[in-house]
């Protein structure tokens, strides 16, 4: 039987699996850490499209394109499509998937959004309403900075707590028999807003980090489980100020997870040569870390069990002119060897 | 069983309540023809806030309260809430419903969104993920003008294809056990982008058009069914333009739905004496609509079986200023007398 556990959680009878994924970055993407394991790498930031909203579609049809080939399968294999993005109504979304006609829920979580489609997927694939389904986000560099900060032409001073949108998108065809899948999806919990008071745009690793402390705590709670069930305990981009933040908020609370956490952010830039500041950010962080490094360590058994966290700020330029604070929300979703 | 029905739908294998809902609308709305149904009608649009933002904000959470309120609940009963609304990066729902620290996953439909809202809503009870959840969606016309078109202080003439965005709040209250259930939720029908092209942002009905044809007719395909099955096939905010395309689009598909057709923004406002021109749109306009006048109908079993289906068009201002098309988006739910 399917479950609710605990306040916040939910665990699947089986596994849902991730039959496979696709991940596409841009060029800082490429260079950096991880660059060698993304699928694809764009030779400009534009992807031969006119403007920066549009490259960040292609993004997302090309990831669903790439993902849907590795499995196998063509968009009338699939369901449902759970997917979204940062930009003002979803905007990346809506012109990047319509080719494919597969039936669309639209999902918004700010950047947990990767995190939030893997647990309604995995519920969609879970309760029976679906064979299999693909769960996509995006993020663009520039699309982002256009929509939330300063127009890239006034080349701003960054503060040191800021991060770098990532461009990219990752994603993931997931379903109920897993005979070659790359990974299975065996809980999920589900995040609250959390609301410390923090309006800093540029600090969004802290703004973040207390929703993070808040599902994991939850997470340990529902499932009855500390740290040490996981190999990693994988945040999407909470940067450097923002892991210190929730390293401390856990300790607090009596947990350490110092040897257990990762971050996406602070993985797929190298902060000391790219000039990224506090890391990577964005729906696309975590989307193309778990396809190209996470879900690779899984299924080389490098790794057991972890748990994938995306974190998003929940501001709008709107809310942040209107002197509003910047919430965080979270949601994680169990991994493991199959 | 739970079942994927046909290319797009999802059969529960028993309904999913509607425990209980309530709305709140503006001014307005309250002097429509359906104003005395609402639960909460305010006495100015701001609702005592500060900003139309927050006002917005204030209306999701008075609909929650009042929705749990009525179903005998408090928010620790409720396992997740499904929310969403119009705003860039859905601030009215971060700052609306946060304080009841009810783990949250965001929608994002555009005005489909209460559609949507219920459809993952329902899959998550009837999957055994939860025994109780809500979903909630708003729009306000000033903080919709502002996101989307001039500032009101412009007055600027509105085209008569133009429609007048609800001011309103629908919340409803979802469970697996029905004895005192307002409606039962028997089916749902997940919608594809439709895009014709169209580029007028003052006649959105003529662009969600196409979209609910698209899904409707699948929908009937997918339950084997016609028109015919329905008491009423009712619309979100097609207004008067949309709905005429509606009516064109399925009759040359061989489907005439004019006796049962009922569209939530022609009925929501006098079109004659309120200087709405094509009707009321907004994610809020089908959930108020949906609250105090559908599920009363289906309580006092005036009506035995409905399909409930809000439109929402695929629009930011960005995309719009780029001279892109709206897109259009449907989703169905079959409400049913219990």
């Amino acid at each position: 039987m399917n479950q609710k556990l605990g306040r916040s959680s939910m665990r699947p009878e089986k596994p849902v699996f991730v039959l496979n994924s696709a991940s596409i970055v841009g060029t800082k993407e490429g260079q950096g850490p991880l660059g060698l394991l993304f699928d694809k790498v764009g030779q400009d930031d534009m992807f031969g499209c006119r403007t920066w909203e549009e490259a960040e579609s292609t993004l997302q049809k090309e990831a669903v394109g790439m993902a849907l080939d590795k499995a196998g399968l063509t968009p009338e294999d699939i369901s449902f499509i759970f997917a979204g993005d940062l930009l003002g109504q979803s905007m990346a979304t809506s012109f990047g998937i319509s080719s494919y006609q597969i039936p669309l829920l639209g999902m918004y979580g700010a950047c947990s959004t990767c995190g939030e489609s893997l647990t309604v997927g995995a519920m969609c694939i879970a309760g029976g309403f679906a064979e299999k389904v693909v769960c996509v986000t995006s993020s663009h560099f520039a699309s982002a900075e256009k929509e939330f900060r300063f127009p890239l032409e006034y080349g701003n001073q960054r503060p040191l707590s800021a991060s770098w949108t990532v461009t990219g998108s990752g994603a993931f065809v997931l379903g109920g028999d897993g005979k070659k899948a790359r990974a299975g999806i065996t809980g999920m919990t589900v995040g609250r807003i959390v609301d410390f008071g923090l309006k800093d745009s540029m600090n969004m690793g802290a703004c973040m980090a207390p929703a993070a402390a808040s599902t994991l705590e939850q997470h340990f709670a529902d499932f009855g489980c500390g740290p040490e069930e996981y190999d990693k305990i994988i945040t999407g981009d909470l940067g450097k100020v923002g892991q210190r933040v929730l390293l401390d908020l856990l300790s607090r609370k009596g947990y350490d997870i110092s040897e257990q956490h990762m971050d996406c952010g602070i993985e797929i830039f190298d902060g000391e040569t790219q000039d990224t500041h506090a890391g990577g950010s964005g729906c696309g962080c975590s989307a193309v870390t778990l396809s190209a490094y996470i879900l690779k360590q899984l299924q080389e058994r490098n790794w057991k069990k972890v748990l994938f966290m995306p974190t998003g700020a929940l501001l709008s330029k709107t809310s942040f002119n209107e002197g509003m604070s910047v919430p965080g929300i979270a949601h994680a979703v169990v991994l493991e060897t199959v």
